[in-house]
């Protein structure tokens, strides 16, 4: 493997570009992505060079795509007419189901391989960028036939995962969208629709009462739509399952609060938080 | 003021003993809980002395009731037989309509005025109590009637009150429990509600993909039951009528996944927690 591309060289292609060189690689890294943000990777050294999409995909022997899910979807349209047959596609998008459907379809030549890297932060960029963004952090695979993971270059990729210190697991496509649906769309709706109710039925009133609390509950709310929208439109299914099972459980606590009943809910619940933080 | 009279020497009761002492009163403070919160109460220099709630009440100008909500209501009964006509009797419980409504028809020869710290914190108990818990705080304070906070003793307590660092403001019964409703209550629910879905939907398989911002929505679903029981039933309609707004808007949310609509949840619910967050 001798040059990977980069497209969209925000935090987590730049962090993915950084961790490659980190862990030994010493092929060409190139970026595709605004002029204005290949200025700073060049800059901060996290690619060595600038090209445009059909010049980079021509050349690599994988292609990273790490954009916005919407825009993965345009590209690989367009990677799968340029990918050569050694080519590996892969994304780091952070649902499943519809982009590894898509990469089937348009990339016939090379072999596409969906990724989702459970790893991120607050900052965006590739200012942010940093090395060690995936030490530690699990990385999801979803190919849509586990055979496909015993391909030469799917083994390859799987190795420099290691060596970044992330911690590959395999899922399909489905499984995946399932289980972020629950673990991560659900808690982002959970937190945005309660900000918004409290803006709306009390506005600033709320702030003279908030305490640490309504911090924590509310603290994804801060996320912008821009990062959700690509997230809620190729999740709907899934996220309106998890939903309504949320609904279900709010309606129930609803009508046992004064009977003593919501005793197992908060039981259930407090097991669960308390597995999340055990080390 | 020469005698205070703490009933519930844990967080709350010990903070506001040490608080006081720490702004500069010199008077006795008498401790009334279980023996062994005694012994560390005393041991810490956080009380004077413990005393059975007769006696305590008897020789004190102002009972401080910091025990779980049910309790004070039960307290309520006995401290009215006892206490002298120039007792103030407060309390720091969570919920304030059922306790003012017990407070004005049991006192009937002192003084009650409802009262809720807006301080706290994870650890609990008169080991972790501390001078300067309420410093910087909001502390709602909820006569029946604002003439109420017109009396001697009452203008003392609030003199108090901002002589620890607090910020006394003023509430009716009916609003305060309104606004804690929205701003602990519904987003307590939130939590617990969320992280019991996940448990019972997933389990430990979703620790496998959990992320920190599950880990801050699901932070107040840790709170035990037996502190958020005498809660959920002193304030069931204010809860009721949070809980159904917010699976309403959840619902809105539900039903505008694909259509770019949830673009104002995030909008009004992101502006929310940023005002949270301003300094």
């Amino acid at each position: 493997m001798d040059t990977v591309a980069i497209v969209g060289v925000g935090l987590i292609g730049g962090s993915f570009a950084l961790a490659l060189r980190a862990a030994g690689y010493r092929g060409r890294i190139l970026g595709v992505s605004a002029p204005q943000t290949l200025e700073v990777a060049l800059a901060r050294g996290v690619i060595d060079e600038g090209l445009p999409l059909e010049e980079a995909v021509r050349c690599a022997d994988w292609v990273y795509l790490a954009q916005p899910i919407e825009r993965i979807l345009e590209t690989l349209e367009r990677v799968g007419a340029l990918a050569g047959p050694e080519t590996l596609v892969t994304d780091a998008g952070s649902t499943k189901a519809k982009i590894v459907e898509r990469g089937r379809q348009c990339v016939t030549r090379g072999q596409f391989l969906g990724g989702h890297p459970m790893a991120g932060k607050e900052a965006r960029g590739v200012a942010h960028a940093e090395a060690g963004l995936f030490r530690g952090r699990l990385y999801l695979l979803t190919p849509s036939d586990p055979a496909e993971l015993e391909t030469e270059r799917a083994r390859e990729f799987v190795a420099w995962l290691e060596r970044m210190g992330a911690r590959p697991v395999v899922l399909s496509p489905e499984e995946h969208d399932r289980l972020v649906a629950f673990t991560s769309h659900l808690p982002q709706l959970a937190s945005t629709a309660l900000a918004a109710v409290l803006e709306e039925q009390l506005g600033d009133v709320a702030l003279r009462a908030a305490g640490p609390g309504l911090a924590d509950a509310t603290r994804l709310a801060l996320s912008p739509f821009e990062i959700w929208n690509g997230i809620l439109q190729t999740n709907a299914p899934r996220i309106r399952e998890a939903l309504d099972l949320y609904v279900t459980m709010l309606e129930k606590l609803r009508d046992s609060l004064e009977d003593g009943a919501a005793r197992s809910a908060f039981e259930t619940g407090a097991s669960f938080a308390r597995k999340l933080r055990a080390p």
